[in-house]
């Protein structure tokens, strides 16, 4: 049979080390740079440093918010899901409202999808908060349309939706928006749940 | 404010239709070509379809063992957060054992990584169940061990574990393997929880 890597913690330390042997990490901050070779080891591509744009201070508001117990709001189940709870600092709330029962009636009454309607019942936890959205463009517009209209601000966003429709536009919109939100984003087509998840486990603990 | 796509339904046509435009899908059997469509919009890169490998009647074996009530063992939470339950025909269990109690020591006691400890638990129900392992090598090596000892044969497994330590190798272990399981595979590094779930939900339900 095959003779392969049993060591967990091995594992982890070969693949992070392959990670800085291959990814083009010049110029990050720390933070930044400890995020994205999480979010590689989420989807095996060191060439997604790329299209990497974030604003400066976005790790450092995204902990500082984690150590004084933000929530984590999460666009989907699997990021949610994705989230390794010991890792948060201050056993943080790890939300997705997505299931929530008034989402069915909610997006039909604000005609949009039900990803984006679940974005509408964070409102009264958004101020402050970690978003991570790594599913839908419809979440991430819809979070800024609730900026916009004083809802809240949300500490630091982690914005990597993936996909054809609205992907790239919604990561754009964050990157540019007037707001000057502190995020981390993917641009074009890539990104997914894992990788937003990957993003938070990073920001949450230093360790690796 | 941006003017997005805002129905959930068009959004999937136009994306779908996005994929089958720029994807190359020549040759690949009909089920083979509706799963890549969903593992490429889970992940937006079309030029997964160059690193796919299948046998060819892996989406119809696992189509009928969903249809016959089958299981969907799954490596992680994420991956079972990630099965859209309405889409299976026969309200089949989606099962995640790596939060079970017993995986701590059993990883201990074969001085292996939880995640293939988990695998272990599986073992009663692994006869005629279909797999999909999104994020760990060694848990997809442990299923080929398990096959070997007689434990069981799945039928049909979706092996996607992603990264840079046994993930290609574990790939290339199941597609190559002299059980001769149907399989579905993601050569190389690329993978995840997101494309294993899509690979799922493709093979649930013809629905678009």
């Amino acid at each position: 049979m095959n003779d392969y890597v049993r060591d967990g913690a091995e594992i982890y330390r070969r693949s992070f080390a392959t990670i800085r042997a291959e990814a083009d990490l010049t110029g990050l901050p720390d933070g930044v740079a400890r995020t994205a070779v999480r979010m590689i080891h989420s989807c095996g591509m060191v060439d997604l440093v790329a299209d990497l744009a974030y604003s400066p201070g976005v790790v450092d508001a995204a902990r500082a918010a984690l150590l004084a117990g933000a929530p984590v709001l999460c666009d989907t189940r699997m990021v949610a899901a994705g989230v390794t709870r010991a890792r948060l600092p201050a056993d943080n709330p790890v939300i997705c409202t997505l299931s929530d029962s008034r989402v069915p009636g909610l997006a039909h009454q604000l005609a949009t999808t039900r990803t984006a309607a679940a974005v509408d019942l964070w409102r009264d936890r958004l101020d402050g908060a970690v978003v991570a959205v790594g599913n839908a463009p419809t979440a991430l517009f819809r979070l800024l349309e609730l900026v916009e209209s004083g809802a809240g601000r949300p500490a630091a966003v982690i914005g990597v939706p993936v996909g054809f429709i609205g992907a790239a536009e919604s990561k754009r919109a964050l990157a540019e928006h007037p707001s000057r939100l502190e995020h981390l984003v993917v641009h074009g087509r890539r990104g997914g749940s894992a990788m937003a998840a990957a993003a938070v486990n990073a920001i949450a603990s230093e360790d690796e």
